[in-house]
């Protein structure tokens, strides 16, 4: 008899985006004229670059021509892909990462998730709280979270690192066991972003314990502040203790076309492996790689039409961060992020909790946002906006919020 | 310090196509004038087809626009190909399978070494011997194939069922605890195709024990016996014992482009939990869905124009399968699938074990095979020779190989 992966009842039910979707349709099915704008999930708005287009229907056509065919690609991804990256997104930052130590695939979801893959049981997980949940969850199926406690709302396995006003929403490194340490900068949800000195205390921490940095830097194309690095490697010592997950959902509108790419330097090694040999084995285990129609429409995102088109994007998004920022700061309401992050993480007015003040907005100003306490305890009493809607709806939702603060 | 998934190292080194890679190039660097035919790697040669290549191209440029443009995608796939699946893959045998049962991968692969996800450590695991790889693989990876042991070239702790000519390559259930079945049918490698009445035999055993079996169809485009069913679904009583693993790689030479699908029926139960839940979750936790322009492509597949512009393709395989089945047999060698199968199997000369055939065959006839010791201890004696080459290049190696019979 097949016995069941008993983790999966131990996960909360109800997926904190479709709790969401459902708050929404169930507004809108009492209100038929009405419309929501949504500032909640993090999806992109803008089409793809014509940069891109151009280049999947070329790939695409490439494909159909006896000469120009692919079949099973390298699992780690194609070497064009590979080497523009090391290049355009590591050596121009003074980092030296090669194209080997880059694994591309189809979005770093799947590898923040599939990275668990590589470690034993016994590793103590350590998460920021708020947190993405996939951190928690991928190590919560693989029975490394423990179990989870409704009343706090934490997992008893887990080493959680509050994000608060008080800390500027930066944690500084636990004091007890953290082997495997969870960190995105700039930060989904709350918006804020590490400096070299902060990021230099994570690597110095790790190296000097043997724990490993799993760094989520999906959001590294928003970065304008000189003092914020854009990749972990900028750290002296990263290329010992951290593996850095990049996207192209964000930075180039991907979500839907999906591609992303997981660099493991060779000099991380522990126990005597290679992480890199261990990551390169599992990939070829598991999957088959990336289309290779997708990985040519990345590759393009790196020409000097796709950089230039792909500016434009940013600072189209930039502009709505500005707008959320400013609007909801001179309305005197506590608000952070949106300078170097396309996410807002905004205080609620007294007396409301995260949902309750989810369902005064929607229902008095028909914007919808995201509930702070979704993303883990520390989140209740905010609520998180997101800069990747339209300008226009982006500025009349500014003016909604602003007149119930 | 971070403790490693001691697994990987238990895992034996060199993938077999590696080490099949390596000797050809050692081959070809010694001969530069020489030219090796491939009739080793399982990979197809025709371009994508048309029907395909133009909605991959209007798709792309669907992303393009303001209209068009889609973002995060629904991670089982868009419901637009789950129905085409539905109907044209399911309906059309008279088997009754929803949308909602059929999740959209980038591949087979994928999908088989993920599936081990949903189950507990303390399963006990059956494979075919030999045996695609990544089933293997996959569970050593999970920890539940015990240790290899090199003398015999099998793990402890998994249940291996020898399919060998005496069987007629098509083994009966095991008599022991058997969980976790794999069953590839038609089988790689040995081309092998199971019946109607055979199927009914694995579901009756799996349904009496609750058993789940994992059946991989990636090969049923070739099936033309009619006795051999193309789906495990088209066994009644299979919703409740079964899911099935289908792919687009052989069907529309999608091996670089990357889709797949893996069917769950709601049926299936097992220690109170649906596993089409479990896998729903699973996805939504570690995936964010397969591109939108790949499932328009596949979902081009299932068109008029598709539907014959595969036919043919396959036709052109077939055709392959057909000269080198009839040419090797006619030779007098003892030959094996090839007729419901992209893969011929074919035992070795007299006192030549599978990897001095090979290298026989590369070095006196320049034809590199697959040989079938890499797949398992009962594929010595074998070697695997696959259609997926070239026509003339095909009917080429058949000559070469008959000169050495």
């Amino acid at each position: 008899m097949v016995k069941i992966n008993e983790n999966f009842a131990k996960l909360p039910g109800g997926y904190l985006f479709s709790e969401v979707a459902r708050r929404i349709a169930a507004w809108t099915a009492a209100h038929p004229e009405g419309r929501v704008i949504r500032l909640s999930i993090g999806d992109v708005t803008r089409p793809l670059i014509p940069a891109v287009v151009e280049e999947l229907s070329r790939a695409a056509a490439e494909m159909g021509t006896a000469e120009g065919f692919r079949g099973y690609g390298p699992e780690g991804g194609y070497p064009f892909l590979r080497e523009v990256i090391a290049r355009e997104d590591y050596a121009a930052l003074g980092v030296d990462i090669g194209p080997e130590e880059i694994f591309i695939s189809d979005g770093a979801k799947s590898d923040c998730a599939g990275i668990v893959d590589l470690f034993d049981g016994d590793n103590r997980v350590a998460v920021c709280d708020p947190v993405y949940p996939v951190y928690v969850d991928s190590n919560a199926l693989a029975g490394r979270a423990g179990e989870y406690r409704r009343g706090p709302g934490r997992w008893s396995g887990l080493t959680y690192m509050p994000c608060t006003q008080e800390n500027g929403f930066l944690p500084r490194p636990p004091e007890g066991r953290a082997d495997l340490i969870y960190l995105c900068f700039p930060n989904n949800p709350t918006g804020a972003a590490a400096t070299r000195e902060e990021l230099r205390a994570w690597v110095d921490y790790a190296n000097a314990r043997g724990s490993v940095i799993l760094f989520d830097g999906a959001y590294q194309a928003f970065i304008t502040s000189p003092d914020v690095p854009r990749s972990i490697f900028e750290i002296p010592g990263a290329e010992a203790c951290a593996i850095e997950f990049r996207s192209f959902s964000k930075t180039a509108g991907f979500t839907g076309t999906r591609c992303g790419y997981t660099v493991i330097p060779k000099a991380l090694r522990r126990e005597g492996a290679s992480l890199n040999d261990l990551w390169a084995r599992r990939q070829a285990t598991k999957c088959n790689g990336v289309s290779y129609l997708v990985q040519r429409g990345a590759a393009a995102v790196y020409t000097p039409e796709g950089r230039a088109q792909v500016r434009e994007n940013l600072a189209y998004y930039q502009e709505n961060a500005r707008v959320i920022r400013e609007g909801l700061s001179a309305a005197g309401r506590a608000c952070f992020g949106g300078v170097d992050a396309p996410y807002i993480w905004l205080k609620t007015p007294d007396g409301l909790d995260s949902w309750g003040f989810f369902d005064l907005l929607l229902e008095e100003a028909q914007v919808a946002v995201t509930p702070g306490a979704g993303f883990g305890p520390s989140g209740e009493g905010y609520v998180r906006l997101t800069a990747f809607g339209e300008a226009e709806d982006t500025r009349r939702a500014v003016e909604r919020v602003r007149a119930l603060l």
